[in-house]
Parts: structure tokens; sequence; C-alpha cells
């Protein structure tokens, strides 16, 4: 009876809990992207002077100053938060659909990658080259929270992440949409270095190793690989994300450098 | 007097003291590589029947069996061993002139990185993209040891990884043998898409925030900016490194794909 009416707090970080984020570059971009509702800033003596200034000027609450090991207890043991910590409302997460444009956009779609340090890693390259949205399965993803925020540098308040219940359904939706869908794979025949970009594109990337489940395969209109050497093939997953979506830009918008 | 007679260990993994590796790609990397010299090889039980066989092929010491927490002892804390030590001479290290042999070879130039798993990372693109070399100086370089080889994942094996005293004479050096030396740097004027790659080149990449320092810069025959958002535009060191490797081989040997 008394287990019956324990209230344990959700485990996931997917709910609608607040979310810790640290580290500069991930609470400075909280602070200044009008989406994001901020509860709570925390900072040390030593970035009171900048990071009140920067609230101020975008209307956030003032930050509270704790001492540097007070602010650790705030965070996950070993996260390194440069002396700033946001608590802070998840940003909304629209319908990939919504997203689409018709013009020459390019979205990331990961495919059981559940490492949130590589997650983050290609958020930060999806937003250096203006993606317009890092889709992923709910399940099988990492939380959406301070440690992807913090690989990400900033990134988060960028570019839309977007968590699905099906990632084929996914798939065949944006295609109806006019996406082309590419999957990248070690093993696959066709060259990357042969693809002509000119419209909307999802760039389909599985976990090292396993690669694109079938499902998620099948679902692409495309199947390539990027030209690494034959002796030593792999590249982690945020390089075969950003060669990617470089190789996107130039050809769609080579004038942005 | 006592001091002057007390014998300590070098400090540094840059002597010729032996290294210690850990994890499967970059032991069992180390086993196929013919210019690696292996004093000790330790595995677990679980995966003593892989490298047994892996090790007896290549004519290694024969592996000795430790309980994973014995193991655990033998590297770093928390270091990810997969099960697989190897107690290794280091690498010999090359003039970085002797590697250059006229063809369209590209060679990697980290200036001020400091990081080893950053450094490792580079070296993994560098591997996958047919580097010639990867070239550092000797401070503020990470030591070439375990954490960079696990990181680089295998790389370490397939890449000169090179150490030079003075690296603006080295870009000299080398751009007296012919090789054309390009920096990135997010704040350049001139755009990395325009470029035209046919020779040697050395691609230069410092730390994020400082980028390279005035007198490497001063060396580089051409300072260049990636093609990325203005909104965002820094990429991390390693998805710099892996876009600009990406686009030499892209533009020289692009039927590698």
């Amino acid at each position: 009876m008394k287990r019956k009416h324990r209230v344990r707090p959700a485990a996931s970080g997917r709910d609608q809990r607040s979310v810790t984020l640290w580290g500069r570059h991930a609470v400075t971009a909280a602070i200044a992207n009008a989406n994001r509702s901020i509860e709570v800033l925390y900072c040390t003596p030593a970035s009171e002077a900048g990071i009140r200034a920067l609230a101020g000027a975008a209307g956030r609450p003032e930050p509270l100053v704790l001492a540097a090991r007070d602010l650790a207890d705030r965070v996950p043991e070993n996260a390194v938060h440069q002396g700033l910590v946001a608590v802070a409302r998840p940003l909304a997460q629209p319908d990939p659909m919504d997203l689409i444009d018709g013009s020459a956009q390019v979205f990331v779609v990961l495919d059981q990658i559940t490492d949130p340090q590589n997650a983050g890693a290609v958020l930060r390259s999806a937003a250096a080259f203006g993606a317009a949205g890092l889709i992923m399965q709910d399940r099988h993803s990492p939380p959406i929270d301070g440690i992807m925020a913090k690989a990400a540098s900033g990134a988060l308040e960028h570019v839309p992440v977007v968590l699905v219940t099906n990632l084929a359904r996914t798939l065949d939706r944006m295609k109806r949409h006019g996406v082309w869908c590419i999957g990248l794979s070690g093993s696959a025949a066709a060259a990357f270095t042969d693809l002509g970009f000119d419209g909307p594109v999802a760039l389909v990337l599985g976990a090292e190793g396993p690669g694109l489940r079938r499902l998620t395969q099948d679902r692409c209109d495309a199947m390539v690989r990027l030209p690494t050497n034959a002796r030593f093939p792999t590249l982690n997953i945020s390089n075969a994300a950003a060669i990617a979506l470089y190789e996107f830009r130039r050809q769609t918008a080579p004038c942005t450098a």
C-alpha cells in the first residue's frame, strides 16, 4: 500500500520538467534565446558581472551568486560549469513537417545515437552549417539535457531538436514533403561525392558499428559512403555529420563563406 | 646532497619510455603495425581468444590474462580498456621533410592544441582521409600516449605523428619543400571553398578561442575560413579538421569513394 502512494520524480529528462544547463556557451545562448524560458540563473562571484549584464539586457531573472562549490552541487559530478548554471524550461518541440519551408534546407536525422556527447557535437555542427533541425527517435536517443547542451556549446538554442515516436514513419512523411533522404554508411556502394544537392535534404546517420537500422535504410532515397581511406574507413559520427553538412552548404550556399 | 642523487621517472610521455595503450581499436591496430614494438599484452578472459589469435599471427608476445579489475590497475582511472592493454615502445618520429614525397599529400599541423582527446580525434580523421602526417610542436601539445591513442581509435598506427621544436620553422621548411600551408581561422576573410588543391598541402589549425598564434599565421600561404553560419560560426577542432581533410580528398582523389 505504501509503495502505491510513493511519488517518484520521473527518471527521464524528456518530460516537461525543468532542465539544468551549465557552461558558458550553453547558458549564455539560453539567455539570448527568446524562445527559452529561464527560471533561475546561478553564477559564481567571478562570473557575476558579465552574466548580470547579459541577463538584465534580456529581461532574465537576476542571477543568484553562489560559491563555486555550492554551484557544483547543482550540476552532475565533474560537470564543467564554468561559473554559470541555468534552470530552464525545455524548448517546445515542433512537428518536423512544420520545419520544412520548401527551400534548400538540411536536416540531420540520428538513428540510435545514444551518447549525449555525440549528439551534442552533431548539434553543434548542425548549427554551424545552418541546419533546420535535428531529428531523433524518442527511444534510444540521449535526453535533451545539460550534458547534450554543454557538448552542443550553445547550439541547442539555435537548431530545433525533435524527438519522434517512429523514425521510419517520419522519414516517409518528410519524403512526401519533398525532402530527399540520404543515408550515410561506410558499406554503401554509391559515393557521397557524386551527390548533387539543390533542394531540401535529410542526412541520416547511425551509430558507429551497427550503423543505420534496416528499417531506416529502407526509407532512405540513397545510401552513400564518404570518400574515406579503405585501410582506415571509419569516422566518428560528429565528423561524418560535419562533413556531410559542409558539403550540402558548399553546394547550395557557398557564398556564406 | 640527497636530492641530487634522487632519480625520478620522467614525467612526460615524450621520452623513450614505454607507453601503455588500451581499448580494442588502439591495441589491435598496434598489434597489426609492423613498426610498433610491443613488450607485453594483457587481456581479460573474455577477450583472450581473439587477441591470442591476432597476437600469434603477428608474432607478438602471448597475452597475459588478468581479471578485469587487475587490468584496470594498469591503465588510468576510468580508462575504458575493453579488456585489452598493451605496453609498447613509442613509434619512431621521422623528420617531417622525410614524409614529403612530392605527390598530392595532405598534412595536418596543430598549433597549441593541448587536449589529447581533440588531437586523437583529429588523428582519426587524418587516417580516414589518408593524411601523410600530423605535426605538432613539442611544447603545448598533448603527450602521445594511451589517451590520445584511444581517442584516435587505432589511427596512431596509421599516420605518423611528429613533434617539432619550432612550428614556424617547420612550416618554413615544408614550404621550401613545395608544401602549400593553409591556415584555418574563423576570422579570415578568404573562403576555404575558393581554394583549389592539386599539390601537397598542410592544413594548419589552432585551438578554439585563441586560434593560430601570430607567428604561425605569418607562415601560412593563405588564411581561410570554413563556410559556417555567421550566427553560430564555430566548429570544434576535430570537425574543422575533418571537413578540411575531406575537401582536400574530394578535390584530389574523389574516386577513393
